[in-house]
């Protein structure tokens, strides 16, 4: 226990845009017994606004989640606001994958009666709002908001940015009765503590709070190897059908 | 609209093990003014039990799906009771996609008050429980219940196959208060008369309820343009960045 | 199967009003081996805005039910939004029995994340609101919206009706997160292509919907025997009780 | 307010069979000021455990309700715990229309966690249920049993009755986590009490508790006005239109 | 029986503020054979807008309960709408213990589709909407309206408040499709007449109609020995681990 | 930030029999940068099976609390399944304030499909439910299943313990569909690991994941400021009405 645990956070985009920003802010609230390593992908779209997106990045995130395990790391972090892959990913390994989603969804259920998400565009909807229904959370959800900004605009207009995100939030506090905010999307990570100080209202970071999720795991699954399930839906396949070694996709 | 409705069945499964019967079982139900064409995948796992090979026929799944709209068919089946590639694909093309578990189990809502649904594993049922919540369907479900047969086991035995689900059929009826049963996987179409005699409440065969719904989607559209929404949710992604023509998987 | 599929559509409903109408939307969009039959009842108010007057014409809806199952039709639909009679008559007869609300509902359900119903006037809510409960589908609902207009403002004015459901919808969309429309009055059926060009998501027209529905289980309930349970909810009354035959009422 | 308050109890059956009974169970339990009748149907089956029966019933009892009106009375209580006909009476009239499985179940709702409904028969569990989703219980709910009883059954065999009751209630209590027994049919009515020292746990009496809440609604009527809504749900139908002083079945 | 039901009303509040107001109320509305008795605490906050104050004063709250039953009122009412100490309470005694908000909140689902509840400020939705959830009434609730007024200023403000109770009632109903309006402080009582004939719809009184129901259940614990269940969740503690006579706060 | 981060960890009860076995846990799966103080009530029951000994434990929980905060503590545990005075807590001070059901409940949401809470008695399955539909968390619950011993029983019965949790357990999993189990009580704290090797599911100890989750926002807290929201429910007593600083309760 004296070694370090390993954290590996994939940001599951085809560019390393992102990389050095959540490199710091991991760096900065770490816990000194933790390694991070911040990794993107070799090939693949720059945002995941769309749900084909999601399914073509997943060969590599899958593959760098397997490679994870072998290489002994304690925890994964897949760094995309719609937790893509991570029923496959669970059934592939059994180190805790940690999505930021369901992690921050759920943080944010301790923290308040309801939480309002602030989302890019109305597009990420449906499929967001499907994530809640599966985690079981629709009840502490007060409401979606969205800014109107596709992701390549939140990573460039940052000021804007956080100014939007400030009077979605403010409405979803004063209409929507919303007790936390929660940011939908890892590029709108790193704006938490301003906004916190302008609403006087908790605001979920997706990278700070799905990181610590993930220390929180990864200790527990180091020291008492609790993980997520392998009955039932996360039961794994079967290595003598071959297809773990060789998937056709190529 | 004196051409033939055209309709392409997928059975997404490297084997052509399927495709024999489920023809025949298209043939004698397809309406006169149908074409019905029933194909299978170059590779892939022969089953779809786990989400990781649910994950990997996708690739070939949505190049067929596309392939079809090109190819100007009507509507397309994706012909597993996991419903896999349904979001990706409704985003992908406008024509109307047809899901097995989708559509039995709205169908099923309108025959009798609840529902149970025969599952070959309990594997299954965390994921088809969590498309039950997706659906909107979880106050017609009765039960699922397992008969604990691979689908290589379905494929092969059949005439236990058919004696399994009447057991756990008759069981959802008594014990669970089921007035429908749904039969959850493709390989298990076939019994659905013999059933239904012996068992005395409807049967819902999963090739054959969602291929007359496909025709009723087909025919809507190439009558009134209807199909699945294109706002929000399925909004497609943009030609112009290039991941249509060259995903990076292949 | 060299016969036609014979399908009765009944308007309950006091008056011829609607049957030329409805009559041609059907003629266009049936299947060519489909016979439709529309008729009205003899005495009755002229619209079911009330559910005092659902209740009224009840008797000669369920008695043309019963006489349809006797001549052999294949499947009824009865011809209006609120579902009126729905549960006894599945009682009383085995051939399909199609309403309005519960086939759009289901249907809408397959095309998009949500759906709005646009309803003639508030009254109407609470009935439908009970059944979109009873069908299992409130998480697929994105609201009702009230156009303002009675059923006879509806037959008459139709200009203005085509207007006002336009303006409905897109408040639908744009505020209530519709991706799909739903027109829940058969009196509002003839304007779902018109109105889908303007909206640009798909508009569930009641007439349309519904009988396509109602040949899917036409088809199949002569193909196979499928149709609604008689088990426990749909047990019909036995015959030596005399009722049947002599009701109270008449 | 010296006057007593008149209750009107309606079996909505064609039998005087229950009168007797009930009126002693009322006289036993009704607050000296109020005043109570009992009254049957002039014809009609002698029980609605089918749905056609309810239809077939309610002409006379809409008209016994609108008369009960006429004479003044306070409150009606619609005999039968399928509720048949509250949304139609209480459109019809001003004066608090009270249902046996809306207002036991609403009680029961006050007296414990959870309830169990006591039913005769399983036919009746699809409409009961949806009822308990309708008034917005089902959170309430611990389970429906069956007794496999008749209401004739009931009628005749009540020693047998209060034993399967009995037997089918301490189920309740130890499979299904229920701590208060609602009896589910007027029929049923007369055991409580002794249940209650038999079971331990609160048995709601479904003649007893729905006339206690008549005689408050009553209560509140007269003094203050209160009823059910006229808004929206419950709005009148015109007497203009024609058909409550003429309907059509005669 | 000749003997009068006597009823408890507590104000749970160290003021004698409200008891003449509340007493006048009750004794327009009570049934002659009643006898009520209006109680306040020798110690305590003035109002119960904070948790901590609810928890400070269940001490005199729970005391005043047991002594009651032990000087044999048939029930007790405690006045306050956020429900404090019912839980307990009805873990301690047998007799029935009435709470405001569970009862017009169920009782207000019995009037029409939709109730919403008129609040005082923002900061009482969270506990009041957990509150319907335990009560299990979320599917009949429109919405929570707040007038943004403390207690105190309800207490002073006596004309003003009447209006904006009026005013948000007004939103309720035309924008939430209220069809019930529930006052949602004891403090709030005694305008209800005068608001059903500004609104035209029923306006539960959180006094009288809370009042009326520990009647009813005073009336059936005397006659037949209903009250809440003893099993399970109410399962008293046992007198011999000494706590009920000597609790650790003093 | 080189300082440690201080937990302070209260059982709430009046007996320092659990802090030397609860201290043991903590130190061993603690970080080593934490701090963590284990304490008892001075006077109070030896468990809190009842909601009465909740209530009276609640004074000293409070304050200890409040002194926790004025001490600069960064977090504090109420060691209770029953998460006893969580909302009063939240509201009286700033610092994060854990509850073992809460956080285990969400933390066994990430793990699995679907989770079951092993208690102590069905005595506790109705407040322990409610909380279950508090936290939003109904969807994800298997089941509740009790092994039927006290807490005194847990506390000394150790061998006996160990194994009924397995059998209850091995049912919620083959039975309930349970992917995660969860061990309802601090007491039960302790076989995690080795329940976790014999049931091969994950076993969420109430202690150690509670603890974890306390160090999480413990951290985050003195990192970025985030806690509990302030608005709406949580907002604090105003200091000037006097309460805080002289409870009526001595």
């Amino acid at each position: 226990m004296s070694e370090k645990l390993r954290i590996l956070w994939i940001n599951p985009v085809g560019t390393e845009r992102d990389d050095h920003n959540i490199r710091n802010i991991l760096n900065s609230i770490k816990r000194p017994d933790v390694e991070v390593d911040v990794t993107h992908l070799r090939r693949g779209p720059v945002h995941l606004e769309y749900h084909f997106y999601e399914h073509i990045v997943l060969d590599e995130v899958l593959r760098l989640i397997r490679k994870a395990e072998q290489n002994e790391y304690d925890a994964v972090v897949i760094g995309c606001f719609y937790d893509p892959g991570l029923r496959e990913a669970r059934e592939l390994v059994k180190i805790p994958i940690v999505a930021l989603a369901e992690t921050c969804m759920h943080v944010a259920a301790t923290l308040g009666h309801k939480f309002s998400v602030i989302v890019g565009r109305k597009k990420s909807i449906p499929k967001m709002e499907d994530n809640v229904y599966l985690y079981g959370l629709e009840k502490k959800l007060a409401s979606f908001r969205s800014i109107d900004f596709t992701v390549i605009k939140m990573a460039t207009e940052r000021k804007e940015l956080e100014e939007v995100i400030y009077q979605q939030s403010e409405k979803a506090i004063k209409k929507d009765g919303a007790e936390v905010i929660v940011l939908g999307c890892a590029v709108a990570s790193g704006f938490a503590e301003a906004l916190m100080s302008r609403l006087k209202v908790p605001v979920v970071d997706p990278v700070m709070v799905s990181f610590k999720y993930a220390e929180l795991l990864a200790d527990l699954y180091v020291k008492i190897g609790l993980s997520h399930s392998k009955v039932y839906g996360y039961e794994p396949p079967p290595k003598e059908e071959g297809w773990l070694a060789d998937p056709p996709m190529g």
